[in-house]
């Protein structure tokens, strides 16, 4: 699968060297705002032995149009900003190339504009790209469900100079419908980032806790997405619509094992 | 709800008195082997306040048919032992009581009895019987789904005088399709009880974690089975039968939002 | 050592339990406001196999003197209240009885009393008397000496109903002189009660963590005081006191052991 | 304070950037093995912007006698490997340069010589030279006199590519003389690493736990050595013999209040 990045801040770089290293998508270019690293060799800036074009360029050297001629591609990983979609919405959607954006603040117009794409082709759009944060959230609401009446927390741990709540956390305090009081904010040295989400029982407690390690973790959100994505009908997707899935274990499911062999009566049985 | 409880050792202790601060069951008996404490109120025992009858019986005062008939259940809870079935599954079966067994042994001809109840009524079988585990526990499997990837390893930490690997701990392995030696066993003064899986990404981490603070937690397990089994038709189930629907967050379900108003675009437009 | 105890609530109880099942303490009694249980043997109603003598008495039946003399001891361990130091004050201190009170308040004139009592006989105080919570507190503020420029959270856990930021934290805050607002407090389900005092560095993180299990933790805080009042002279002592001691690994101590015999040199050379 | 760094590995060049963000040391120049970078600048190489001098030399170019008089230093920090020493120890001895040696594997005879160097100038050597995981093991010995009847566990978490125990997890072991078995060793995915050393006392825990970030606390580690070391006689001395004298809260120590005005008192008297 041909890939285009827009974007290339250190996010951006991140998911670059995964994009790179991965045998799922091939790299044919970065579109930045900036001229300062045009026409520099991705692989070579960031020290990846690869043999994928993945060339820089600007966006004023080049009209989406130009560039997916000279290098088409299936898919756009946006890492850039509010306005990157401006630059790839028309010619993304009138050649079908599917549209994953990470961008985490849009403006309404922006969002809007991505939205509509959602008719001509397939878009996604998660503003915390990672499996494990997606996959904490769901697992949360099912719980919650399961057990309304524990008492839900939030713990998010982060570095020192990062100001107010993290937009993750607030995300799941209120789709948990939890106050967002309730979410305790952590604050000391370099701490990359944690989020706990714990659920207090009268006499147990469960905690769902996720730990950053390096931004590189999007770039393997954006392998899942793209993956997860190929195939599906134009519409406008969110990571809660690509993990939903998994989490419907069907009867026949080859993971589902038959009642009477399940482990738990093994152990019963020793 | 009408419930009788067989056994009343350490943990059927604790349950009844989770039983008996609950208004979904009224306890109307427990049976046991021994006949130290017959006839004593299982209230007054406990130091609880309850009208609930709640006497002590041993088995060699009344038979199952005997018992059923002067006090009449709509469920029996068994936290006994292997030979606990032998007692009541006749006349559960003909009078169509529902059976939750919490036993955590069985020998394989008692597991095959308990199981052939379920052509004639209502039965369950969970060897630990915390919705917190047994949560767990299928949040795990489809984590490993949703990431097959990853490296998991669990954590379990007991108290010191615990003997070998934690039976739960190698049902998740199991269930996981881990080798045992991918659980770590710490064993150190009085820990209750702790349960760990941990989902290593290349750069991200996922921990999925139960911490048990008292055997009453597993009172709110039967509470939740007892209130999921009603009116299910005649079968053997499992915790995870009754987990499971909770997983499919099916479209048009009141809890999954609609796209757009989901909160991760609320706070990409803020 | 011949051992009394004043106050039978929740935590007397279970600190009786510790101090039945000490071979270093001999229970002579136990003394009460209520009347409730008097004359009960603590070894029976606890349920523990015991030879101490043990019995139950109201403050109302025996004055401090008469009991003394009936059934002398070495040590008080005080677990009542703010009132509780009226009734032993000037019989203790005329006998050269030790003290240990462990309530949490006081109201300052009581206090006043019991340090006063300090320059007649052994006096020790401490209104967290675990031996867990006292030695972070201490290694917490050697590491904020050692790395002054690192960010200190506090952070708490406890059950749903507590009110207000734990006392504990809150001395922990004072000690290491932080603001108030660096305490984050969680409120849960049936928590029993966790400290952590998370240090911050650029590149690191430490981590101080107590969990209590139960509130037996308080008899083997007494058990550690009383064998470490042992032979004190008369004053007035803190847990601070009596753990400083230990925190000095002086030359000499074989405990240290030579410089070129330290394991980290024994790696070094494998 | 001028220093000069030999060895410029993954560690190195993380501990350079520390040392160059530091106003209290001066980088000198970095010497290595290798004549790949010869000449180039350390600020510029690492993007961080500095007046330092910091030139990159291979020990083929210059004698470290040459060197000393080209580009005077106060310190010499070793994050080289076994012969390292050899280049500068009878330089740096011969005109009273201070040593620290960060080598995590010596052979006996390089050990030996770095001792011996000792008898002339301020060596110090340590294997892990983070702040964190020094004071954890010092903090454990004391805990561990303290509450001898705990049971230890020690829990290390690393990537999953990190072969064996990790080796300070082994120093810890050794240290605490408890065997290896109790060391659990997670291994899963991107972990950068953990340790934690678990207390477990009957009815409370305590946990140590310090969790490495990135690489660059060594060079935190690094600037709390050469800031100890100052003024201090010749020696061969350890990161232990930095720390002990923190953990001396000796009377009079302004941090020790007086007991009267000791923090738990003042809530006591609330």
């Amino acid at each position: 699968m041909r890939v285009g990045l827009i974007g290339f801040g250190k996010t951006g770089r991140a998911v670059a060297s995964v994009l790179l290293c991965s045998k799922m998508t091939k790299l044919q270019w970065v579109v930045r705002q900036s001229t300062v690293l045009e026409h520099r060799s991705v692989p070579e800036f960031l020290g990846i032995e690869s043999d994928e074009p993945g060339l820089i360029y600007s966006k004023a050297e080049f009209s989406a149009a130009e560039l997916f001629d000279k290098l088409p591609v299936d898919a756009i990983i946006d890492f850039s900003g509010d306005s990157g979609v401006e630059y790839y919405a028309e010619e993304a959607a009138r050649r079908g190339i599917t549209i994953v954006s990470a961008v985490s603040q849009y403006s309404p117009g922006s969002l809007d504009k991505l939205k509509k794409l959602g008719a001509r082709t397939v878009v996604m759009h998660s503003p915390n790209i990672t499996v494990g944060i997606n996959f904490l959230l769901l697992a949360a609401k099912i719980l919650k469900k399961i057990a309304p009446y524990t008492d839900v927390e939030i713990i998010e741990e982060h570095f020192k100079t990062k100001p107010e709540v993290s937009g993750t956390a607030r995300v799941i305090a209120a789709q948990l419908d939890i106050p967002e009081d309730q979410i305790k904010t952590v604050r000391a040295g370099g701490i990359i980032g944690t989020h706990e989400i714990l659920f207090g029982f009268p006499y147990q407690t469960v905690r769902l806790k996720h730990e950053s390690i390096m931004r590189e973790a999007f770039g393997n959100g954006i392998l899942f997405a793209v993956d997860q994505l190929r195939g599906k009908r134009p519409g406008f997707y969110s990571m809660e619509d690509l993990l939903l899935p998994f989490f419907t274990l069907k009867d026949g499911d080859p993971d589902l094992l038959k009642a009477d062999e399940r482990p738990w009566r093994q152990l019963a049985t020793e």
